[in-house]
This record gives C-alpha cells, structure tokens and sequence, in this order.
C-alpha cells in the first residue's frame, strides 16, 4: 500500500469524522456521554489489531515480536502525554477563548516539524520548512473570523499565561506524535503487535478517564458500564467506528511514513470539512477560506514534489557508460 | 547601483505615498484638484531626466539616443494604456464595491508573471510561479475584511460583468508595465533619453485629462492653469515630489530589473502601509495582516533565493584542474 493513498484515505476519514460528529448531536448537545467514544474507539482498534494479529501468526511462523518489559514499558507513554496534554488544554481554556485557542492550535504543525527535526533527526531542506510554515498560515488563514461574525478575535489581547500554555500545548501534541513514530519505528516487530500494545494501553487510560469521572460525578447516574450505550444513536457508532479507523491509518503512517504526512492529512481534512460544510450546514464561503486552500495546496506542493520539478537545476555531469569506455580507449 | 537597493527605495516611498496622500486630506476630503497631482510629478520626472541626460552629454561624448520616428513612435503607448485603463477601472467600479475591486486589484500581479512570460519570453520555474501566486494570496489575505468591520465582502456575489472587467484591468495594468520594460530594454539608448521621451507624452497625456475636466465641468472654475495650485500644502507638494520619485525609480528597474521585481516592491510597500496605519492612525493590527506578511515574506524568499539554498541539490561533480592534471599523467 502506498503511503498517500493511506494519507487520503485519512484525510476523508477524519473529515467525516468533524461531520459526523455534528450530526450525531440533537439541538447542539450530545444526547451520549462523549467521553465512550474514545473508550470504545480504542477498545474497536485493539480488537481489529489482535485479528490482525493472529492471521498474521497463522500466515507466517516467524512474526516478530518484541515482548520483554523493557520495551513493553514504553508503550503507555503515549496515553501518558495525551492525558498531560488535556489538561494543559483545559488549562488554557481559562485564560483564552475556544476560536483564539483553535487558532493556536495551527502551531502544532511547526512544532511537530521541530520536535521531528530534534528528536527523529530527519533533516528537512529550507523550502520544506517553509512549507511547514505555510501550512500552518494557511490553515490559520481559513480560520480568520469573517465579517458579520459574532466574536471578534482577542488574538492579540489574550493573558501571557494564554500565550505560554498554547505554546506548551502544541508542543505535547507535537511530542505525543514525535513519540509514537519513534515508538512504531524503532524495530521491526509487527505493526500489529505493536497496535496491540499501544491501544491496550489506550484502553485503560480511557476505562480510568470514565472511572474518575464516575469518582467526581459520585456516582450519580450509576457506574459507566451501565450507562455506556446511554443515548447511542446509528450515527453515534458510526462516530466511534470512523475515530477507530483513523486511529489506525495513523498507526499506519507512523510506522510506514512520518509525522509530516499526518500532519498535512489531518491538515487537509480540516480544510475538506470546512467545504463540505458549506454544502452540508450551508455555510457562506469565505474568501478567507478559499485563501487558506491556495497556501495549503502550495505547501503540500512545496514539501512534496521532487525538488528538481520545482527549480532548475544543472543537471549533475555524470559519468555515462560510453564516456568510461572512451577513457578506457584512451589509456 | 544594485536592484534590491533600488526595489527597497521604491518600497519605502511607495508605501509613504499612501500615508502622505492621507495626511494631505482635511477632514477626509481632497482641498486640491487631485488630478493636478499626476501631472506635476510627469513634469518633475521629465524635468529631472532633462538636468541628467544633460548632464550625461555633457561627460561622455557618446550618449545613445536613438530619434527616429520608429523609435520615438512607441513612446506614447504605455500613456495610451494607461488612459484605457483608467477607463476600464471606472466600468469597473459600475459593478462592483471599491473593496472588492480592491480585492481582485491583486490579480494584477499573476496577470504580470503570464505576459512577463508570453510577452518577454522570461522563464520562471515552477517554484516561482508558485511564489507569485502565494504573494498575490498574501497580499489578499491581509485585506480580507475584519470581523467588526462595516461592510461585508460581496465578493462571491458580484455581477459575471464585475469579474471580466476586473480580469481584463488587471492584464491592462500587467501589459503597461510589461511594454515598459520591453520599451526599456529593446536597445541600449541612455535610460534618461528613453524617461524624456517617455514623461514628455506622460506630461501632455496628463495635461489632455486636466482640460477635458475642464470641459466636462463646462469651465466653470475657470482653465486649469489658474487653480491648478489651489488648496497646495506643503503635503502635497510632498505627495508629487513623492510620486515623481517612485516613478523614476520604476523607469529604472523597468531598465536594469524587471517587473516582477517592481510587483514584489509594490506588494511590499502596501504591507508597509499597513503597519505603519496601526501606529500613525491607531488602526488595530488584525491576524489577516500579520499572515498576509508572513506569506509575502515566504513568497519574496521562494522567488529570489537562490535554488540551491531552498533545496538540497546534489553538487554537481566538475572536472577540477587537479583531476585534469592526473587524467594527463595517465595519458
């Protein structure tokens, strides 16, 4: 499988995923708990993983699995910064508003290019991080509050603190990223041994998140798994089924290509729901939205086409067979 | 003289223009006639390039002037331009707001890179085609409408009429510069004798404007020569002597640089503009602007740096005197 199908195929995904999400509310409110959905997205990734998984072991006899506890132990890292990253996330909420967090947000594009750059050594040319930058401009461009908008943006006027935890919370989301494709790479055991590991962990970082929110709540409704399906409509399991999958592809790219690429599939899908919302929720397009797809466009251009589609280059003088041989006359 | 000094002189006097035009305003409106404007600063450009092509002759014996009929005949061209697209502006603005004419005004500067292209067979590389398009992106993004702000873009919703006119004023206003430099470039003529021929039908295209004012007005005000000074500041002595200087400075890069290089100065400038509006008339510093100058910035790096810093290029391998000299001890 190539690399940018699965990168399209993600982009499409996750981009339902913001529609869907839309839909399976009623007036604007979930009916469901929102916080099953990841639960039982990661418990849908672990089982397709472990089927996975054990066809693999029927198929080929030698699938490679590292199973000591010293790499085991690196596998709920990830859940761990997610879990940190949240709360810097609710954090930040305190000092700046959602559309001025929303647009900081874009900063996890450039810190995922450095934090890639820092701590996977990829080393990336001048115009690839200029394409980064664009990138996460054009996304924030799409993103600009229109005229006729109710809130005005307080970009400029938010709190230090709003500035500084914004900052911090891009670089988690960075981190977590960085992180797992270090983890997916670092050997060559299954993708699926290493899925089952991951989202084993995802399973019971979830279960907790719902536990302590049974502890604060006092039990009020009832412990979780008595109300977990509470309010599940078709459309609900289609939002659990859709996270699933995309968590997959991720899994996916992370092993099989890097972070950029997600980072530019998630972008795009960004950009691919805000355009079916205009047909779907009849939105008005926006020039500012048109713009942020040109740039985006071009990024994706800048970063990926071969560099000598892009500029001219001398092409190098090589030494072509014929040319030895002449030399070989010569002597 | 190097260009880029030459292209940074040119930013900055263009971008005062604007705020000197604002600050010869009372109250918003104009005290003088505005069109006595462009006509003093032809008679200063012609002025001035009169003093240096005399001059000229006077140091060297062998000045070219090339004064054929052939030749001096193509001169009145970019005026003749110029007077149809001030037409073309006027039908313009019957189907579309100044805003959104505004807005389409940043064709103007893809419409130069195509006949750049089709008309002075210069070749640009994908990488800056890709440049021209993202600064015409950012100097859009930087106007596009603020929340909070009065009137709403009707952009999307202009007459097909609105659209065609401001298509074909853009490749006017594309082709008057492109003739220019081809005017500039065709021989090796002084460059002050090309400005004098150049300017002398700018000055009577100018003066033909002021009396047909006049007759239009039914000379109601009396001729233009008796009130051309009326409502004269010190500011508006400034704004021609402004306006005179930035043209010269186009006549030199149309000579020795070329039109895209004047885009990219004239781009530049209206960013300039704009910071300098949020601290001299306390206009608040919107997201759209500091992303329109992050993407111009980009833009004006893609198209000058050279290719060999943006990508990684493999060096091409060159016969070294060294390895010649080993290739004649084995011979």
């Amino acid at each position: 499988m190539q690399w940018y199908f699965v990168a399209a195929l993600l982009t499409v995904l996750t981009s339902s995923q913001g529609i869907l999400t839309t839909l399976s509310q009623s007036n604007g409110k979930y009916k469901y708990d929102y916080a099953t959905v990841p639960f039982l997205a990661e418990v849908f990734k672990l089982a397709v993983s472990c089927v996975f998984l054990w066809r693999e072991c029927r198929t080929s006899p030698s699938v490679r699995m590292t199973t000591d506890w010293k790499s085991v132990r690196l596998y709920p890292i990830p859940s761990i910064i997610y879990l940190v990253h949240n709360n810097v996330q609710f954090a930040t909420l305190v000092y700046v508003d959602t559309s001025t967090y929303q647009i900081m947000g874009n900063l996890k594009i450039v810190t995922t290019g450095i934090l890639f750059r820092l701590f996977l050594r990829r080393k990336l040319s001048n115009l690839q991080w200029m394409a980064i930058v664009l990138l996460a401009v054009g996304t924030t461009t799409s993103q600009v509050k229109g005229c006729g908008e109710a809130s005005c943006d307080s970009l400029f006027s938010a709190p230090i603190q709003g500035y500084a935890l914004g900052i911090l919370s891009a670089c988690m989301s960075a981190l977590a990223g960085v992180y797992t494709e270090f983890l997916m790479k670092k050997n060559n055991d299954s993708l699926y041994w290493q899925n089952v590991q991951l989202y084993t962990f995802g399973v019971i970082f979830n279960m907790a998140r719902l536990v302590f929110d049974d502890f604060r709540g006092g039990f009020e409704n009832g412990p979780w798994w008595q109300r977990i399906f509470n309010g599940y409509s078709v459309t609900t399991w289609f939002v659990v089924l859709n996270l699933g999958s995309t968590g997959l592809l991720v899994s996916w790219l992370m092993k099989y290509a890097d972070n950029i690429v997600k980072v530019y599939s998630t972008s795009m899908a960004m950009l691919l729901t805000m355009v079916l919302s205009v047909y779907l929720f009849t939105f008005k397009p926006t020039l500012q939205l048109f713009l942020g797809i040109i740039i985006c466009m071009m990024s994706l251009h800048m970063y990926f086409a071969p560099p000598n589609t892009l500029v001219d280059i001398p092409l190098p003088v090589k030494a072509t067979p014929e040319s030895l041989k002449e030399v070989a006359v010569v002597e």
